[in-house]
């Protein structure tokens, strides 16, 4: 059995060759501490815990909501940093009320419950429900082609379900999420009475999977209910249907949309000491759907964020630039604290470099999408070698993420922080999203990767 | 919202570089042919469920280990290989006997029950239990420091925990193994009257980690007993020790060896269509712990090497050597089974090019160690680019495995998955090493990794 006390990683990066630069050093000094303090003296998991376990799901405009902006920013001012404040926002509140209640009805009256929840701001059903037939679609186009003739008066199943054989699974939500955000606009056009819309999990699980969805421009006299139904469920009634197309179903959903209220974003930051009024920011999104506790959407996002700035603390670097963490309220359900955080950077006149958000779960951290133009992507690039002893190989171009998106045209580089992506679909935006499905190690090596790039462009400045 | 219905993956391929060899878009396509298959029609998560949930842990000489033959070969059998056959091997039979019990007893006489479980090998307790004071050390060399004098009439505490920082936590593990497997004997020496080993976990929990333990050739009426103790407990009795030194620990196993017992490698192969009589291996181990199901550890390892074949036969891929999956018996505490099919292969004067071996858990594949000459080493390296796709990084000189240890100097190559290795210790050896805590994409995208090498090893041979 062998015996390694003290692995020479710094060794191997101080004189694995002749002609590695002063900077490299110093750089792969600094990544060594980073990591280290966030795996050894780490504080994301303890707040997560916090956010996740006190107070819990975090919904726009809810108590919890509220709670986890007054928690953050009593954590933000323990970190001693330079300023910490609130950004007023208003934010939507749609609340689900009591809990949803469906059934599959044969043609003898057989009854079977199926697990559903109504999909955010989605309008409730009438008080005594909704019980009508169901047209099974694979989508949009699918639904389009039936038309109104065989879609009026029904309940329209949208059941794509997430492509497998894509590695990236967010490449397979993208390829499917469009049923559950325009799927009752659409299908309100042709006359439908509700939708059911499959879970967008790759899971096969009796969780439904909430999420946003938008009824567009449609009157609000013309809006019908929508609903999530779990990959189990799913299943079933599709093979049932197959056996009984005139089965009947039934649902009910209690949701109700509020007039907007006040929230905020929670905002930290160092004041950088030869550029203090060029910003980089790093953030996550507070605000959670209501199911689960939000641990990996997106409070994971949030403590990382956190730990950041608290990181450059501990091992005692002194940014140049001001960094800022970010803490967006309302990402899920409307998208106002990210909106409202870039249009006051632009009436202030702000000038920002750099943001990062953290936004796809705490899981073990394979590297960047980076948007940029290509000098400061090919900066990205030669930053690859540093970041190896660490297992990051993953830097390619793409979407920075929801909340600093907003920065785009205003910002020299937006940049996503890319976890292990298999396993996110399985807790997103439903019931099972909680604490206990973080792993500790994975989260603080999310921070502590985070850090580092945050650490290299402050350093080394955008192009 | 984006919807992205058909990637364009194979386009990338076949056309994003006009100086691509034809070999490399056939490679290509051969390794999207097999990961599509390994996630669309995948069969080794139902394998892993029955063996982890209708069988459970495996312990060698155990029914459960001999079910899991009985199981295993029927399922080679149903796919059709050309031969599927049973390797008999003599394996140790150790018990553990009712569960363990433990308690810390202070100066006024107040216990506190503390979860431990016997480490796989040791000697019972006397039946009544062993209660002594308790002396911590951090390590073996702290031991021998304070020699016979302070230990003799104690138990040993081994409590150096696996560093945190080392971001593979393989050698986090490697680095304090050595407490668990020698610790008994070493203590044993300075008459200790038993040891608690901190469990190999860098999680806080209280799940006692067992695994295997030697003796040495300590003489028999010389072996004290020795068990692991949870971290939770670990760190409980080492805060409590620095308050009351003289407190005392009871301990009371009841485990068992038995005289050896027959148990079998099962074995499937396809026969090569150009060299039937050069052999390339893939395997895991077929035996577990006790305490959980054995389903990262190594049911995993096992599925995933049988879906190799599996996958060959389904993306109609006829190797040109002969293709073989061993299921290895009794990896945990004896290598029994990996020491005799080394054996049997040179006594048979087979001709083996390749091995490849799965032993690190059910995690999100990242790459291989190799454990190989230069040229070999060069010619993995040289298809990386065909694993970017899927996110498949990593390929380092190292080790390849445990089982297939013993084929070394009578093979081209050894191989090792290398799966995510965050969590695999928060499993491993312990009670919730069950089937839950595999994902079943993670699980597919594993065995895929694992089928793509074998392809190319199969089609390009070794050097």
């Amino acid at each position: 059995m062998k015996i390694s006390f003290f692995p020479s990683l710094i060794f191997v990066l101080l004189f694995s060759s002749a002609s590695i630069s002063q900077n490299n050093v110093q750089d792969s000094l600094m990544l060594k501490k980073i990591y280290t303090a966030a795996l050894t003296e780490g504080k994301s998991y303890e707040w997560l815990d916090y956010l996740s376990n006190e107070i819990g799901g975090r919904l726009s405009g809810s108590i919890e909501a509220e709670n986890a902006v007054k928690y953050t920013e009593a954590q933000l001012n323990e970190l001693g940093l330079d300023k910490v404040w609130l950004q007023p926002v208003m934010v939507p509140k749609w609340t689900r009320g009591f809990k949803e209640y469906a059934y599959i009805e044969t043609a003898k009256g057989e009854k079977t419950i199926t697990e559903i929840c109504a999909l955010g701001g989605s309008v409730p059903t009438p008080n005594l429900g909704i019980k009508a037939e169901v047209v099974e679609v694979k989508g949009l186009e699918e639904l389009a082609l039936l038309g109104k003739e065989k879609v009026a008066g029904k309940i329209v199943f949208y059941n794509r379900p997430m492509r497998a054989d894509l590695i990236q699974t967010f490449e397979a939500y993208g390829g499917c999420v469009d049923q559950r955000y325009s799927g009752a606009a659409e299908a309100a056009k042709y006359g439908a009475l509700g939708v059911i819309v499959r879970s967008m999990t790759l899971s096969r699980d009796d969780y439904p999977h909430t999420g946003a969805m938008s009824y567009g421009d449609l009157p609000i006299s013309q809006r019908i209910p929508a609903a999530a139904i779990s990959t189990n469920g799913a299943e079933y009634l599709s093979s049932l249907l197959k056996l009984q197309p005139n089965l009947l179903f039934y649902f009910k959903q209690n949701c109700k949309t509020f007039d907007d209220v006040q929230s905020y974003n929670v905002i930290g930051e160092i004041t950088g000491s030869t550029k203090p009024n060029e910003y980089m920011v790093v953030g996550g999104h507070l605000d959670s759907w209501d199911l689960g506790d939000g641990a990996h959407d997106d409070g994971a996002g949030c403590v990382q964020s956190m730990e950041v700035l608290r990181l450059f603390k501990k091992v005692g670097y002194k940014p140049k630039h001001t960094i800022r963490v970010v803490l967006f309220m309302n990402e899920e359900n409307g998208l106002r604290g990210g909106n409202k955080y870039a249009e006051e950077a632009k009436r202030k006149g702000e000038t920002h470099r750099f943001a990062l958000e953290s936004d796809a779960g705490g899981f073990t951290p394979r590297g960047f999408t980076i948007d940029a133009d290509t000098a400061n992507f090919n900066k990205v690039q030669s930053w690859n070698s540093l970041f190896k002893p660490y297992l990051i190989h993953y830097f390619e171009k793409g979407y920075g993420g929801a909340d600093i998106g907003p920065l785009k045209g205003n910002i020299d580089v937006l940049a996503g922080l890319r976890p292990d992506s298999q396993r996110y679909f399985d807790y997103h935006h439903a019931a099972n999203d909680t604490f206990d499905a973080v792993n500790k190690r994975e989260l603080e090596l999310g921070a502590a990767t985070m850090a580092s790039l945050v650490y290299l462009f402050d350093k080394y400045g955008t192009e």
